[in-house]
């Protein structure tokens, strides 16, 4: 009874006659490779291939959806480790796991629940049922089998199936893992950069003088003036696209996408390196920025992936004390449909362009989303991102972009994840899911079942690879 | 394998037991007359009753459902003969139609999947599923059915059972279609015209000065002024009442509607004339003849149907080169609470007057319609429209609003199609998900099966014809 | 057939095998007592304890779930005795009840049907379906029960199997029904207050200069200065809590909480005094009281609630003749995670505040209130509100929020009710929608029996009782 199960037919729709569709979909998509588009790995795990650390430093103190939701109970940050890689004051490894397993009963019904099942049992072999009393068990079990060989990075990424894994990379980053990868002929996966410039295109950020002056100093173009900053993009996504970049990712407070007649994209430049420009300019410029990458990505055909609308660091005291990414980044209301159409009126049609566009604000997808790329030859649908890559917001997703732009202008399952070992626990509950929306379509006679699993294939691998371009 | 199936139980929820209920209800209103209350079928299609032409050019160069999400896919319109009438280039029928077949599984899950499959067995008979092998006899299959006699448009008409028709037309149309078939003592049908003012409203349009002066030719009345306007307005929703028409229809930008001092109409609408009118001005001109048309409805008792909240035209590229209505046009987020009050406040307990809120974002169901159309006895809340009007939208629809509204003062489901042939096959999903949903709250013990029944076919028949003011 | 009848699955899924999981974990919780933190019953019922009224006067002319949707239908507030308490003119109880009963069918599919129906037959013993024809037999049968002892309001306390009952009290109320009750040892139950000060909060309200100087009045202050307000505002909560009270209560047009510095404060206090606030003078106040709220919430431990963006009284013309709350309130868009800011900056992690977010906007379920929730220890998720207090909008609250926040930052069910009869139904509904998704969880394997039905009782019973601080 205090054992973790995990049935065969976790996930699929209850209905017996569609659960059986369903099975049988998913028995053929089970096994196909991970196309793993979009995610936040550490590619050095992978280049240096050392063993990972203690369960409580691998599975929660960097899974920031398991450390907010702990802090939402009340449990403080510092008796999680978090951030992680500070200083772990008096909370151990094991402390923090015990702390963590004696609230298990808070994560019921969440993903988080649901992957770390999966990867207790699936990925480590442990079928305890985490609580205040398994949780030492449980860790010494996790220790030893973190401590074999088999359990090392690059061989779970063999038993994984990852065929193709992109990580998430600063463009002044050297991509010293990546390289060292590719010169490594002992490995024989594949790991591609994306190039991630949003600190670079946000004059309003702190950090953004240093960042573009280390920009500057990374490619030898002078980005004291707007035309050396623009060369120095250029130069880094040139130099991603080398080391095996097909994608580039963007998120900001909003879609917003206006461009600024050059004259004014100089003057705002200067202003913001001067300390000067006022908040709205430095909104202005991000807004022209985004135009001007969609239109570099429409000569150097790298994918540009969108994800607007969240609020960073909603709780300036926490940000203060703790950092970012440790769990308080709200969503917003985004709206798509205007803010994007001046970028999409210069390149939404043209032929090398292509645009994946994500959201945390579920209402967009019926409304905005899939309508645009309805239309759009360079518009795809991105995957229920972040607050909403969670079983039931799959399920709505699907239910609301394919009616009106079908299964094959959606960009596929992305698990946006830095929790490594989840990765083929993500993968699995989309094509579980996926398969069972098939499966739905199939018992209400809207789709024959040899149309349906040509769809689950194409959604589990053709689609990822073929709209980020790996193929 | 490869030919289309009907299944009998198609879009029926799964499970068996709620199943049996559904088809016990959907027998009892499967063969109910049809009202088709709002659409775009051409009435002349009906006055003159010549044979359809070739398949392409009858089932997908108009429909802008299709063309979109070919276009989306990479295909151009120059190939697809969009738009519909300009000359087509070398895009042969057959070539259009051999296009469209070999994309065919762009269309999976999709409405138009749906709808075409349904009027391919219901109403030409033909079961290959197409693709691009069997394009051509399809074709070839199609081709000869149009020919004969019993797919001429009257017949057709017959054997659809439809019972009202309503068409869409220019304030300025002199109606002649409809007038000859009132004439026609052959004719035994209903269509019905319905005044659709919406350029003559909108200031900001480039075409309005030259729309307004026909309006003044057309009706006899001095429409340089404001004053002369009006009256001529009023004069043709006369002349459309005279001739059948039961309601008006109204599409803008959002549902605004501050009405305007008078000397504040009559500034504006002459600063518009002479095409000094600002964008703002303009704007709440707009906005105050909204309130204008529900005050004449108010009086001649034509029901006023609103459905704003699209973007038109989103890629200017592609309207300079291919025009209005092939697929350019996007949601947004539409308020209807506070946008609407204005015009509430004046008529919404009016005895006479009736209104029909439509919506593209599906978000305002739950929130603004129902609960307006649960208070103000002038307010239906109109069916899913457009990009929702699809099997899972019509189902979340009915979720949404029930609750609060019950449905009883929901208006019916409208086609608001120009695919004449796909009439039938919209209005039976719609009376299939229909059922489907009563039998859900039958199984669930949320309502007696003897009501269900009652109100499906109060959804079916009933409800259209009485809110519509056609019964 | 014309018999109501009341099946003991209703409201469970419909798939065999999940309703007869949602049936056992019912089973354990069906009988739990009822925590009812958030209510409108007027706690002199009580007191005084008097045998109810007529039919038509309990249970028609004052719930406006019930009279609004009648109104929509045509039928006045005269013909229907609203508002409650007004002279009735021409309208006997009879001829109100017989014209609720012939409407009947206006509320299929609704949750006042399905609430009235349990509670005629649960609660009264009827069991005749209304219609024309069975009112007056209806309503002689609920005679002759009210007027008898069992159906006096505590003796219904007592069957309904309520532990607390909080009412909702004005700040200036001297909480004189509550004392007697206190003082009555005959009384066993618990009636507690709730302090709700929206009128005092807002400067723009008409008769805020009156409410302001009651409050002095009350509490002796000097409240024509600000810090005599703040200080009389004080002072009343801590009335509440000496007699009973563990929470606030507050509704306002929107979310906002920017804070004043205390010399603007003090400023628009004294301008909003004199008459010469501004309207944005005065919604800069409100907000600034929300936060000062907040505050004291930090200081007394009264749990606050918030329940934003309702427009009230849309209409005029009818508020004018009938007066608030008669069903012409309509929701608008919410905005809570920049608003709430400002006030989560300061309070948010303090130990002892804690805010209950209620919505009428289903949007901000999954976006915005789960998120919050599932960061800040203080935040929890109310259940679904008045327009969406609905077996539908409660399955998609939970499937809504569950995912990124699980069950236990969600604040247990309101029945937000002044129709006391309805109580024990809507906890019961309650019951078994929870018990319905928790049986969905567990057939897909997601959660193991025993914690879904460990997790029942939490959101039955525990959860109410802790977030309310009532246990």
């Amino acid at each position: 009874m205090t054992d973790i199960e995990l049935h065969p037919d976790r996930l699929f729709p209850t209905d017996p006659s569609v659960r059986s569709i369903a099975r049988r979909l998913y028995d053929e998509v089970a096994g196909l490779p991970i196309i793993s588009p979009h995610g936040h790995v550490d590619p050095a795990i992978l280049a240096e291939d050392q063993p990972f650390g203690d369960p409580a430093n691998l599975l929660v103190v960097p899974d920031h959806y398991v450390t907010r939701l702990l802090h939402a109970h009340g449990v403080s940050f510092d008796s999680l480790g978090v951030p992680p890689g500070a200083p772990k004051g008096d909370a151990s490894p094991r402390e923090i796991w015990r702390t963590f397993c004696s609230h298990w009963w808070a994560f019921r019904g969440t993903p988080s629940r649901y992957w770390l099942e999966a990867e207790l049992v699936d990925v480590f072999g442990v079928r305890l049922r985490p609580s205040a009393d398994t949780a030492d068990e449980i860790f010494d079990q996790l220790s030893e089998r973190l401590a074999s060989p088999e359990f090392r990075p690059r061989a779970l990424y063999e038993r994984f199936g990852i065929e193709v894994l992109a990580t998430t990379d600063d463009p002044a980053d050297d991509l010293a893992a990546h390289r060292q990868l590719a010169d490594d002929a002992a490995w024989k996966g594949r790991v591609v950069p994306t190039f991630r410039p949003d600190p670079y295109l946000e004059p309003a950020r702190p950090d953004w003088p240093a960042r573009v002056a280390k920009l500057g100093e990374v490619t030898g173009e002078d980005t004291t003036g707007y035309a050396g900053y623009i060369a120095a993009l250029e130069q880094r996504r040139a130099y991603f696209k080398r080391n095996g970049a097909t994608a580039t990712d963007h998120g900001h407070a909003d879609a917003g996408s206006r461009p600024l007649e050059p004259a004014e994209a100089n003057r705002i430049y200067a202003a913001a390196l001067a300390g000067a420009a006022k908040p709205e300019e430095a909104t202005a410029f991000r807004r022209h920025m985004l135009t001007e990458m969609a239109r570099m990505a429409s000569e150097d055909g790298l994918v540009m992936q969108l994800h607007p609308g969240v609020l960073r660091d909603h709780h300036t005291g926490t940000f203060d004390r703790y950092g970012r990414d440790v769990g308080g980044d709200i969503p917003m209301t985004t709206e798509y449909t205007r803010s994007l159409r001046p970028l999409l009126e210069r390149f939404g049609t043209h032929p090398n362009f292509r645009m994946v566009l994500f959201t945390v604000d579920e209402d967009v997808f019926s409304r905005e989303i899939a309508p645009l790329a309805g239309f759009y030859p360079s518009v795809f649908v991105g995957a229920p991102w972040w607050f909403i890559d969670t079983p039931d917001a799959i399920r709505r997703f699907r239910e609301a972009v394919t009616d009106s732009v079908g299964f094959h202008k959606t960009a596929g399952f992305v698990d946006d994840t830095r929790a490594y070992c989840s990765i083929p626990v993500r993968h699995d509950m989309a094509r579980r899911l996926d398969c069972g929306f098939l499966a739905r379509l199939v018992a209400e006679h809207r789709l024959p079942e040899d149309e349906a699993a040509d769809t689950a294939a194409d959604l589990a691998y053709r689609l990822p690879a073929s709209t980020f371009r790996v193929a």
